[in-house]
């Protein structure tokens, strides 16, 4: 059996505060999941206030649940109270790193005879937690065996 | 050295709403992990309203707890008020959503000479968090070198 | 290609309760990374009151605040009010067992060209969420081709 290992540097689209379904722009961007037989797909993001998840890939109004109900969870500081030490990049940046390890910048996801093998109503997140536009960077490392 | 990969889809039995301890079905359905000398296992659902997790293998009351802790970080929009634009599918339905991407959908445990290599205290949770049973798959991924 | 995997147990510090950067003890404890063209370290703590994550590597204040965060969102009772049905072992004992499993007890981290690939201000953090000091066991994984 022929094993392999490969890594990809990816940039996202620049999609602004919210949870966004990315699973097209991923699998798009990693033709090398078809020649994968057995194997995993792992994708890492190099920053620190945005996260990656698997969740639902038909209705929009579950991801911008999703965004507002993590607003609830996680306290931001608008009115500037002091509520965190960490408060020179903005009321918007400590919550991030907050849900970023709350969420995970990771995720695994099991590659069967060349597809990702995800559920039927199952898709790849990226939530952007900061109020600015950014290019957000992943690395994507697909491991398994030929095809 | 010889290494491996293989995947192999489980069905969970069907458990109801709450936090349950599936380490025993987990192994005895993955003969396959007594051949791996040192590698990983790695178990993704492929549904969005429930989860994966290690934790407490001992104390029923732990995942009692867990299970209580969890509806009072998510709230449940029992009395209509209109807490989420997703809600036709049940008050309990996007609450599971929240939760399942704050525990996640996946967990990887290493394998070390034929068993999970988990510590004393250690299990592989499945938390259910819609309220009817509801029959759960599991694709396993399992990769190591082998015995 | 030439693929590997190696196991190494690692005990932490004994850090104390909140939030700890533990990226240089990790690489340090590890020089088998160094080996690794292209692969993945998969972090597992063998314990279920504390987590690992990755997150901002730079300033102090954010663990501290990220530790308030996780105080405020799983509450302790200290009062003794009966929050838990678990609470033989101290009134942080249940609230460390439900922020394990929101924050998680391990991490994967893409390595390349002999070191880990993440981003500029990225690290590995150590939550601890016992009052105790404890040493706690990490048993790495680390799989990729050779350099």
């Amino acid at each position: 059996m022929a094993t392999t290992y490969t890594q990809h540097h990816l940039t996202l689209p620049s999609l602004g505060r919210g949870s966004h379904l990315v699973t097209d722009h991923i699998v798009s961007s990693l033709p090398q999941i078809s020649g994968i037989k057995c194997g995993l797909l792992h994708l890492f993001l190099q920053h620190t206030s945005c996260a990656l998840s698997m969740n639902e890939n038909w209705d929009d109004d579950v991801r911008a649940d999703m965004s507002d109900a993590l607003d609830g969870i996680v306290k931001e500081d608008k009115a500037g109270k002091g509520i965190y030490r960490h408060d020179a990049e903005g009321s918007d940046d400590m919550p991030a790193h907050i849900k970023s390890s709350l969420i995970g910048a990771s995720v695994s996801v099991p590659i069967s005879n060349g597809k990702l093998a995800t559920g039927t109503w199952q898709g790849i997140w990226f939530l952007e937690f900061r109020n600015m536009k950014q290019r957000r960077k992943v690395l994507a490392t697909i491991q398994g065996e030929k095809m």
